[in-house]
């Protein structure tokens, strides 16, 4: 039977990517300095293993005949997964997959030397190797695919999301956007005037921040029998879904960015961790895509972490951890700053948007060539004075040398971070429709309730499902940027 | 070329090696509790893997080919390391490999069900059915490499170790520490006699210890940028050659334990550190095999690590980082100190041979069918009475239900134990010969020409030669045990 020699193949590719998965995250969190180099060489020849495993070409009988065979609803979906999956590792040549790989490390490597001192003119070719690289990939992707460039690129990462009803929503929300923020840095001028910010800082031992965290993540739902906490430079969650190892990094002078760190990973995590067990080395088992992950961690970090009822319940227990006595006015104006700044991954919820959308526009932009590398400077300066009023034009390095992505070949993976954002306020609207006494319950840290509609309706669909899809099946409706919108307004907007 | 292909074909089986090692370290160490069940799963596939790569057919075409190749002498031993393991991983049928790990894995189940309350009844037609199998296994090997069975099975653990040579090493040694023993007890009373036994028992803190083991692997060369020390149940050097994985275990009452532990494991780690670095990938760029390892581990444990000499270098350490004031005479009746137990693992320098060569003696019984399992209690406990005069009758559990190497089917294995022990007394015979100031050099922590002899000797051979030649090349002799006689005799006999 083709379904069990493909149940098969992979259980064999589950293999390979738990181990590449572990060796990543020991990598990060418990490699002596010197293990780098053979490290790197064992997980380039394991990749190198998985991608010859994963695109043999017997792969393509199997299905076909696995499309015939006697199949449940289910083993027909893991089938459409893999076929999907197959496609969209097979679409490029293997001669153009070792070129991108080539110029997308070179290229990344001159970004990590010339970001430091903002220098541009280094960095300026290395990029456009990388877009003329981009351009033929999305090409060739849209070819196969039988979809517009950069919708090619943005199926790797969601799949079934297009620029057709994205734009729209973009376009909606930035124009809110633009004229929301100054209100709502007026709205937190005029609290701030009334009561002056209170200083957090102190001594946090990272042992007490440590313990903190954990019994956030323990409260929130993570399952600490499959799943730890650990420290790295960057904070992820990496593991697999029977062991998510989450990482965060801790200074002693402050506590709050490393709590809510913990509690972004921490929404990654139990996504991972809730995937239907029984479908895990299939590609339909696996987490849907950027997009809903970050919805996921969203959820969690900005939908339950930065809410008011959320710290009904969490101030006590940071009190008791770190020995201080706040009140919420000190706290919250502290979890709901706002601030105008160059700098994406330090944005707050009202502005981050901004950020992503002049991405998105850009990189589409440098696809279609409208835009040309050299013109990179001025056309990112020209929409950060538009969208947040900075200028950038004299500061590559915080401009468009900030972001790992577009050096390392990551064309049409900007906009899930925003899609993110809109689904879990979506999903929050969602749940307070069937739900409406959630913040009562979070504000007691009873996150049951919350945590049952999203394991039905978000973690157990896994991959069977389109992007799109599973937020219409979720929330009964359409991407829709008014939840959202409604959000920032009611938490920013007085 | 052929040798290109078999270079490829190392560096990807080594990169499944590495995988699987690291995979071990993190499960031993850093693995979520419920994480169990998909790493074993993701192993055995890899392992799997590797097994099926690693006896490819094609791999003895390509063999052949090379040997006609024109290649430096390195690369002709490097092809003949390669051969020889091809023909130890393939001189059985895959349908016996595959009943062998069912059948060891069934057994070993059993016996860590039985053993804790020494339920002999249970295992031992467990332990038959792996005997049957070992028979088997034997058997075959023997007859593809030419060997008795006993040799053909030591020779996966120490290629060239035969019982030719080993029984009048082993026998002289048993005779003499038969005789040994009493005298060795004896002296012992009489120094306890004059000064009692000092405890050294107080509070030690994990951290206070752990910072006391690093300073001391440091200080006998351990590379801290290839390597790192944590925590297992189960102490272990793991890892892989560029990033060894050094585990121990602490009790807060006592530091000598962990302490000693560090000290072992640090000597398999400068081993698997120093091993040539671009023959990593090659059978010939690995450590040699069982003994010569363990006589890297017990080089750094017994004839450093219990050496007076090395005490008055540790002591001052020892005494800051434990705020201790302990004089020589405090600690060295602990380092020496002898006693008969029934348990290998227990066992101090003097006794721990007779437990090895009583396993030697009746694993090659069990294999010839002088003795049968049925009888392997009385069989054990006659040995027992005959060399450290303790009876093990009625407590089988600390009889031959002791140790997981039977029950998990390793049968060759023990007599690296004290071939390890032989090898090591026997290496520092040599460097005395050319560096008589050892002890003083050790006295003020200096242990480059020590290490020096080491690396020049035994780490940067690797297995470009067997154990025997090895051991010969280093020491310009033979396996003799007369080295080791005259260690336990200098420090135990009066």
């Amino acid at each position: 039977m083709s379904y069990a020699k493909l149940d098969a193949h992979c259980h064999a590719l589950g293999a390979l990517e738990h181990a590449l998965a572990i060796l990543g995250t020991d990598e990060a969190t418990n490699m002596a300095p010197g293990g780098g180099e053979s490290r790197a060489e064992a997980m380039a020849i394991l990749s190198g293993m998985y991608h010859r495993q994963a695109t043999d070409p017997k792969l393509r009988d199997w299905l076909e005949v696995a499309e015939t065979e006697d199949l449940s609803a289910e083993q027909k979906i893991a089938i459409g997964e893999l076929e999907r999956s197959y496609i969209n590792m097979t679409c490029l040549p293997s001669d153009f997959v070792e070129r991108k790989m080539r110029t997308s490390m070179k290229s990344e490597q001159l970004w990590r030397k010339a970001r430091p001192t903002g220098d541009w003119n280094t960095f300026q070719p290395a990029l456009e190797d990388v877009v003329v690289m981009m351009r033929e990939e999305a090409a060739m992707r849209a070819d196969v695919l039988g979809l517009a460039p950069y919708d090619a690129l943005m199926e790797q990462f969601d799949p079934g999301n297009r620029t057709a009803t994205i734009n729209p929503v973009f376009t909606e929300l930035k124009t809110f956007l633009v004229e929301f923020l100054p209100k709502a840095l007026a709205a937190q001028e005029e609290r701030l005037a009334k009561r002056p910010l209170k200083a957090l800082s102190g001594d946090y031992p990272v042992e007490r921040q440590k313990a903190l965290g954990l019994e956030m993540m323990k409260a929130v739902g993570f399952d600490m029998n499959h799943g730890s906490l650990s420290v790295s430079d960057h904070p992820f969650c990496g593991g697999v879904p029977s062991d998510v190892r989450m990482t965060t990094r801790y200074r002693t002078d402050e506590f709050l960015p490393a709590l809510m760190g913990i509690l972004h990973e921490t929404g990654h995590g139990l996504y991972e961790q809730n995937l239907p067990k029984e479908w895990a080395h299939w590609p339909s088992g696996k987490a849907r895509g950027m997009s809903i992950h970050e919805s996921q961690s969203l959820f969690v970090e900005k939908q339950i972490g930065r809410n008011p009822a959320f710290w009904r319940f969490a101030l006590p227990l940071v009190d008791a951890h770190l020995q201080e006595s706040w009140t919420m006015e000190d706290i919250l104006p502290h979890v709901h700053q706002v601030n105008r700044g160059k700098i994406r991954v330090d944005a707050d919820e009202v502005t981050y948007p901004l950020h992503v959308i002049l991405r998105y526009e850009l990189e589409q932009d440098l696809l279609s060539g409208r835009v040309e590398v050299k013109d990179l400077p001025e056309a990112w300066d020209a929409k950060m004075q538009a969208s947040l009023g900075i200028s950038t034009l004299d500061d590559p390095k915080n401009g468009p040398m900030q972001d790992v992505h577009w050096p390392s070949g990551s064309f049409g993976y900007f906009p899930s971070y925003t899609l993110g954002a809109l689904m879990a306020a979506q999903q929050w609207a969602a749940i307070l429709k069937t739900n409406p006494d959630v913040d009562e319950q979070i504000a007691v840290g009873d996150f049951d309730q919350v945590n049952a509609w999203r394991r039905d309706n978000i973690w157990s669909k896994a991959s069977t499902a389109s992007t799109p899809e599973i937020l219409r099946n979720a929330t009964g409706e359409a991407l829709n940027p008014a939840y959202f919108i409604a959000h920032l307004e009611t938490r920013y907007g007085k």
